[in-house]
């Protein structure tokens, strides 16, 4: 037998890069652990689950056989602690009381919903509980975006759906060339994103072959949108749909000036995301498919304009779990922690 | 009436009531034939289609076991003039020039989009061809529309967006509460709606997963439903869904009057359909999910009122091929041979 | 408005006809609903549901449009005694339970496992509890089965991969050209063959795209196929697949002596369902698909003899809710109420 | 090794390890391509597609934005004679025709099945055209495997259905504890394993929701199972399944003497597979599922004896186009060029 070495050799130098994961026993966070334990340069640390502390990692996560052999931890400061960094993938609420409990100088990367919001009052309109302040906002491809994240200890991972409408319509808005008031998106996002826990509404035969909207104008990422792209008004509607990843972004917007044309828009975009290795504004005449995006951190955008209907149209395709979740994550914590942003992820998406 | 086999039995009285199929071949049908094929009172004169005449019918619908035995015939004149109606399921252009030589009093349905559009440069600019001017539309819940059917020899079956779109949208701008212009749908449709053609985009392994936008701002059902609910600017996003039947259409329209409420609007609907025997306004909460309304002829809609984003929201669900296709023409003919309106016809979708 | 009456004209003779529906909130139970209320000549009587009782049958069945405004009731003897027959759709244990508390003279077709095994020591193998005996079984298909439902007042609907193992197996066997030793059978089933119990290996992220063994060598209805077919030796590994509806079943038989052919294994197949309107032996070439039989009460069946592997191999395609469940429920009801046995049925399968 | 980049770094020593591909724009090719750009030691030569010649790979790989801005090549021995390895990703017939014309020191491994089966009557009961002979069989995971690819210049990756079959059954054969007659199997394939040409059945629209089978008994992997693992008899029954990618291979076979149990089963499939990086042998209870495999090179098994039916059921699951194509190529071109066997290729599946 020859060297069948699949692992992490001795020599990668991981000193410094230990990424602790809390709440790993989610969807998130089994895409999280994936990315690390293939990532060249990070060392897993801790994997904590409370409901499953004790289990094997592998029963829950049953995909991820180089994890075969570690089981999950209990959800505690000292088991975090003595990673570099720590990644919470917990409901909301729960991951501000955990990072409060944190050393002050831990890193943390949130993919919470706890500190995105500036806004209190934004805040209290769409969540319970008290709000617990906000950290930098983990979109490195904002303006400034990547310097903040490189510089802060503490980040907010965005919402899957916003990362998405973000992405299509931030350079719209800071173009000048959309008018803020009076946005409208339709957004659909396959089942993972709604997490793990078994609901009936959840369920294979109830999803098969079914499009379904919900929480229709109420969405918890619609002042996350706001914040982040500056619209003023945002008509916000999301939509189950029958596949286990991937979300489909379709943003309109009204020009500010007539005679916009679609060479314009391509022109917007293809400048704001020139240099940004995740983010691909395809060519003439391809528009996104959700699949071609899983399992990377790719966003595609494509636009038009609507001269018709006096409507810029912008569209995005992510996978909800990739860019949308875990994959912005580690891009962050490569940030965070002085690595290639790009290491440990994947441009290419598995298709078909 | 009482109809106790699903063979049809000598005894069922079909004098008058042989409908012809032209075209049947394709996904719409063989959706008519299935649905004419448990049809009460109708029996199932010529069934034609050009490329296939002479093979079985079943070999190119296998589903249809109860058609065994039957082979296509060649679309001809002679063979579809034996109807009391013709069914004409042929792609634009073609249901044209076929009806053109049917003999002056023939019923027909036309699925096609050829006369639908009043307005010739409405379809000079989506199709091309001449255009063939316009027939009765085949929406029997427009105001009027049932009776203008019931009188007439030519119906155009209306598009499978277009019937979701139209349902939702046309009693918010009918009773003023909607403004006409800059109306927003993202629609998406199950991989049927675009025909049984095989080509690459179509194919299983590219849909799975995918949610992928089309014709964007394009799409020839815009004119179809500006004609049908008076909309003047009607931005559209056609999506291609993993799933091999269904549309939800996303409507938002902006409000005419400060102040409008969530009631207010469910109230319009509930008016416009109270009698309606397919058209279901959902309980408040409950959201349309298009496997609900696989196999039948319904559509189920829901409404709310953003206030801030001072939108309407009005989402529909349907089965393009139900009420999107064939279900609208079995509706249409039932009126059109003087038969009970909803014979044939189902209000109960086939789930999960 | 014209004439728009989609339910039961007054004239519908139903006297006599009356059937109630106990645990009807599960998927099987939803699809004898949805039979019931499209069935020309039978009425629903109680529709129960111990765990929601008092809600409308709506909530829990969406699709189910014709049934607005009823609602589930608790299960009770003197609920469903008025009914002339009784489905009983519960768990094992339960329907013997119900069944034992019903006039004895109350005709019941249940859709449970407890009264399907003739050997209490098979029952015990396979499930907890005491055996509850064994009633009629219900497979019209069987010789002398359609004679004995009709004349019984107890009935057993069989199991879901038990109908499409047995429809396929036990002409070969009963005609000797197969050899009752040494059968295996791989048969994968949609989701809604679980049930709609919020599960997690259920829901809709953890099925999509995947199929997965379970209970291997070890399934309940591996006694019953064999009841059903005299094979001596059963090997049968059941698949969950990721669709919401239907079974394939491939079952692979030595043949009884040298130089059997195909066309032996055919004519054995037609012969034995020659006048049989709901299983269907397909055209040379032709192999199942479950889409096809899709909201259908039909079986499709193909056969090979495999001469250089030496078995021969019968592949059957169901809709596990359809012939697989609620289809021949309804088809046993219509045989003991002496009505046409295919009424309310369907032939012709929705798809695609 | 350390690589930290997923962009190729100037430093990467890709020297010697130059592959090209040829026949890339078919489904097993764009997954070689995406293997490829990701790979840490490799760097991607010519890129040929007879058909496409000339177009950006993007167009038909739109999931491969790494390889923006390349365009196929004609497949001429020019452009592949540069590589120091060439995959061949043609079909069967194709594939020979170019490796004859390629200099006989060219490092070949072809995906097609020309080169696979050593028993030119075989070939001839399969395949049309002339038996080109056989290579290194690509299976490094068989006895002897690992250390006769390394040793060639010319490898024949397997069949996609072989290598899920054949890692099941191999060690039951050898091992001595399974009889090599009577061999039963029925496997289900996602569709890219039935290629990219656009073909009727392939369609979304026919395939959601619909399992059938195919090519009963006559399947062109049988020959090669046989070859691989020894079996004398072998039932091969293919199965179209619903989903884009994934084998499930049920194997099920007679145990040689009474007596055997499942723990044996396991000891055999665990001894054989103790040290392989990617057959995983799970843990008892769990059973493979398609989907945790997607996008990795891993095979999953699990098995069981069934002593009432008296067979061992072994189950496999692959990524039809990881282990079952483009992950055994790459697997092979490591050993073939002195790489880690493991580089590039992910043992994690892309889940859920």
């Amino acid at each position: 037998m020859l060297c069948i070495e699949i692992h992490k050799p001795e020599e990668v130098d991981s000193m410094g890069n230990r990424i602790a994961v809390a709440g790993a026993s989610g969807y998130a966070g089994g895409e999280v652990l994936r990315l690390l334990a293939g990532h060249p340069n990070i060392e897993i640390a801790a994997v904590t689950a409370h409901s499953k502390a004790g289990q094997p990692v592998t029963d829950t996560h049953p995909h991820l056989r180089s994890l075969a052999g570690r089981t999950f931890a209990e959800t505690t400061v000292d088991a975090l602690a003595e990673a570099d960094l720590v990644v919470i993938t917990l409901p909301h609420g729960q991951s501000a009381e955990l990072a409060a409990k944190l050393p002050a100088d831990a890193k943390i990367v949130d993919l919470g919903a706890d500190h995105r919001l500036v806004d209190a009052a934004a805040w209290e309109a769409y969540y319970d509980g008290p709000h617990a302040g906000a950290w930098t906002y983990g979109l490195p491809e904002l303006p400034g975006g990547r310097e903040a994240i490189a510089a802060s200890k503490r980040v907010a991972a965005t919402g899957c759906y916003a990362v998405a409408t973000t992405l299509a319509l931030a350079p719209i808005l800071a173009s000048g060339i959309g008018q803020p008031d009076d946005v409208v998106v339709v957004a659909a996002s396959g089942t993972s994103g709604a997490g793990s826990a078994a609901k009936p509404h959840l369920m294979a035969s109830e999803v098969a072959g079914s499009l379904s909207p919900y929480k229709v104008g109420a969405h918890q990422h619609v002042p996350e949108i706001k914040q982040a792209t500056r619209a003023r008004s945002l008509s916000f509607t999301p939509v189950l749909a029958p596949m286990p990843r991937g979300i489909l972004s379709t943003v309109t917007v009204k020009p500010a000036d007539a005679g916009l044309t679609t060479a314009e828009v391509h022109e917007v975009l293809a400048a704001a995301y020139a240099d940004e290795p995740f983010v691909h504004v395809l060519p003439n005449g391809s528009w996104p498919r959700t699949a071609d995006t899983l399992g990377s951190n790719s966003c595609h955008l494509q636009a038009t304009m609507d001269s018709d209907a006096d409507r810029i149209i912008v569209t995005a395709a992510i996978d909800n779990l990739g860019k949308g979740a875990a994959g912005q994550v580690v891009q962050c914590a490569n940030l965070m922690l002085g690595l290639d942003e790009t290491a440990g992820l994947n441009v290419d998406g598995v298709a078909p």
